[in-house]
């Protein structure tokens, strides 16, 4: 039998703090869940939420190629029958191919939340499993808090999984629902368990204690087929056990496919696409997936890394299709600067003074609140400024905002902007915008889409600020980023200031001077 | 032989994307670390970093009580004598007690990276263990690459630690270099290796598969008498093994009391204090310390815990010095709001037609944009708002902000506010400030001490923007979060606008607002 991967980012993962999901988000998600390949979509929890029945109305339509879409809920309540359960008939109307029930598996729970007998419990796993599949549905048994239980009560625990069992679930997934179990207790439960249990257990972690990944991989190590996460590890408290890591784990350390060469590539995408529908901010040292998993910055690796980059990397960063990238920091050497410049096409060498010049000018501006790490863009523009390559697009002479009326929340931004353009000609234009960085986008969109067309496709797609001192209250530095894309590109600016607007100008400024330079290399 | 904590924050941390920590902050966390406990403290890398040196001199100033502090550096190069190297030089002028230095494990490096032979190597290990040794240091060897280079070739990887040792090293430290393997292969190589080296060995892992934590806690229970890491994880690429995950995890789970309890009560403040050293974003949802670490949203959680506490948490988050959180968001129950409201000893129950209503207005305005969540300032003015028992400490009636020359970039904005004072007047004041939400709450401070003296003694710590519908592009609606503070407390607001200066301004009052409040109950 072959390991499956159980998605329940739609549903654990929204427990998580900041996570929000539209219906459209919802089907977004699964359908992309779909193509990437894995087995079976957790898309919600019909019986406690009304959005979550829309979906699973909506989702068929989608026609998904590949995986098995499920809808999740727990055993009937206590001493009623399986018929009058409101939670199952919920379920049963979601017309799904499968169902993921939980039931108690610690006795303390069965007393303390369910406030019910022991026994009462295991007729409650036993019926609850059996009704549905009796409904021709693929029963999936989620077994909650099993190693805590395991571990107060390992007989009572192992009655639970055998009423599931001889019922007919087709998996009994063992839960470390609050996160605290260790990896080789993980591994000796379920050796111990396999000898006893014929039906094929998964395992369903959370990252309370760092390990949730570290426990899957245990889990799949001592015998579990099926594996459950979250793309990113969203989920309650820390999070799911996350599925961008375990994957290629599985893949590439274990040599399970559970997805194929060729999807594993897109995990990267998948990724990024999850943290932007999911509003969520981007992790960047996420392993394999994260912006900096590949990212060198120290001299020593730097250099080794030009030699060979198997030195400093497990794996080919291809293979989840991220990639390498060196930075650029105040702690960098000539190599780091070099190598950048490579990257860029630009023409510098070790002995060329403008490295050094280079270096110089990033600790400088470092000292003052930049950051060109994750500013790429900006830093493009730096080199080629002290290489005396800039090109002059235009210039910006003066630039004004006018009233703000701010009381009655209905605010328009009237910005003047004074652009010296392409033909030598200064222009003064008046724009609008909701907000002033908007209202100073347009005011120099106005004028320069006149001189280069090219940036009419261009779009800002993130917009950051930070305060970097911190202690100087209100009147802080504050640091923007900003990011916009093409068709093709993403790219980032930085801008730094006392000033939000003057440091999102600055950013908005370069931002666009990027664009025109990226036109001209073409 | 008592296990230790070796923090290298200060110099493997400093390797991290968007890292750079001044003397000044390296002496902070210098200070701070060894107030809780850790036994090591690696400085920096005195022979790459003049920065570093000065570290080194200005610690010992500090008088720390508890911990060793280490310089770092590599074994001397190839072909020349120890005491031609520089390196260890530096190393030697920074008198530290400690040293750690690094040497190769892994013939392909020896090769590829020194190029040089194994058995140079060899001598270059036991030749600048011994030099450091014969001067009086500590030394700390660090076998980078360990685990790879034992599986390609496991009698030259043995051979590079019999060398050390017999130089006199006091810990063999293993290091997973590329943090590409699995907690299994740690405890078995391992458990193989203590058979023949008597050398206390120490691991030093990365966490480019996410096990970071995982692989530190096998070797702990192979037998390693050293963990290194840092503080958050911070490091090169995806990170170190993350000592704010590994510290609680060897003390609550397998009883190895590297800290004392009462200092362990101090982790989540600690990790907090050194996340705004290095000024980096703060992980929510992190292990043990996160905000979100022990934060409950889903329905049923929230009834079990109410129930008891013991359900849904593996800790008492009050161990780590971490606190339990109720959620309040559109999947929320009447459970989470009731809760809160408990919590913020406002009086609501179950049946007070109040409670349905606060739900449905949080579930109108998380569809606007606003998030509660992460600002319970505003929660709380919202619930009390709903409940009729808002009080109204001042009321803004217009508020507009003029003229800002932006390119000579040199900015102050002059807003005028006009107020309805707590006796009935109007007042309008106009106010500086350095950008204009200095300048706004430069205006709203200047007429409201009048009135109210205990503002006197609030500072801003923190304002967030995200883009929340980021198609839109420049003319998106933002979030923003505020955070301030005074003597005793945090508390967060927010606003959301297409403008940015609103969406602040709105957050602004409301932080103001809140103080009030909180002077009122007291």
């Amino acid at each position: 039998m072959k390991l499956t991967i159980y998605d329940t980012t739609l549903r654990d993962g929204t427990q998580g703090e900041g996570m929000s999901l539209s219906l459209d988000d919802k089907l977004k998600l699964a359908k992309r869940l779909d193509e990437f390949g894995v087995h079976y979509i957790e898309g919600g929890w019909p019986g406690s939420n009304p959005k979550d029945m829309d979906f699973f109305r909506e989702v068929k339509k989608l026609k998904l190629g590949h995986a098995v879409v499920a809808a999740f809920g727990s055993t009937r309540r206590a001493n009623i029958k399986v018929t009058q359960d409101d939670n199952l008939a919920k379920i049963l109307e979601t017309k799904t191919k499968a169902a993921t029930i939980f039931g108690k598996t610690w006795d303390f729970h069965v007393r303390e939340v369910l406030k019910t007998t022991l026994e009462e419990n295991l007729n409650m796993i036993f019926e609850s499993v059996e009704y549905l599949k009796s409904k021709g549905l693929e029963v999936i048994y989620d077994a909650e808090h099993f190693f805590d239980g395991y571990k107060a009560n390992p007989k009572y625990a192992l009655d639970t999984l055998q009423a599931a069992s001889k019922a007919g679930a087709v998996y009994l997934v063992l839960c470390d629902t609050n996160g605290g179990t260790l990896p080789a207790e993980v591994c000796s439960i379920i050796s111990g368990i396999r000898k006893k249990i014929k039906t094929p257990l998964g395992i369903h972690c959370h990252n309370d204690c760092n390990l949730g990944v570290a426990n899957s991989v245990a889990a799949v190590e001592a015998g579990a087929l099926q594996v459950q996460g979250t793309i990113n590890g969203y989920g309650e408290r820390c999070g799911n056990a996350n599925l961008t890591s375990v994957i290629p784990v599985l893949v590439l350390k274990l040599g399970i496919p559970v997805v194929s060469a060729k999807k594993l590539t897109e995990l990267t995408e998948l990724s990024r696409y999850v943290t932007e529908v999911c509003n969520m901010p981007l992790e960047r040292n996420q392993p394999f997936v994260g912006k900096s998993a590949f990212a060198h910055k120290g001299g020593v690796h730097v250099n080794a890394m030009v030699k060979n980059a198997r030195t400093y990397e497990h794996i080919d960063p291809k293979l989840v299709g991220n990639a390498t990238r060196f930075l650029v920091s105040e702690l960098s050497g000539k190599s780091n600067v070099l190598l950048k410049a490579k990257e860029l096409k630009l023409d510098l060498n070790n002995e060329t003074p403008e490295t050094r010049k280079i270096l110089e000018k990033v600790r400088e501006l470092e000292n003052q609140g930049y950051q060109f790490e994750a500013a790429e863009a900006s830093f493009d523009l730096l080199m080629r400024r002290i290489m005396g390559k800039e090109k002059k697009f235009f210039a910006v002479q003066e630039c004004r905002i006018h009233d703000e009326p701010l009381a009655d929340r209905d605010v328009t931004s009237h910005p003047t902007v004074k652009i010296q353009t392409p033909d030598k000609k200064t222009r003064t234009t008046e724009a609008q915008g909701k907000g002033p960085v908007d209202a100073l986008y347009n005011a120099l969109r106005e004028v320069l889409i006149q001189y280069y067309s090219i940036i009419q496709d261009i779009h800002l797609i993130d917009y950051k600020v930070r305060v970097i001192n911190e202690s100087a209250g209100t009147a802080a530095k504050v640091r923007v980023f900003i990011t916009f894309r093409d068709e093709k590109d993403t790219w980032t600016t930085v801008g730094v200031s006392e000033n939000i607007i003057e440091a999102s100008w600055q950013a908005l400024v370069e931002a666009i001077e990027y664009k025109l330079l990226k036109g001209e290399k073409i």
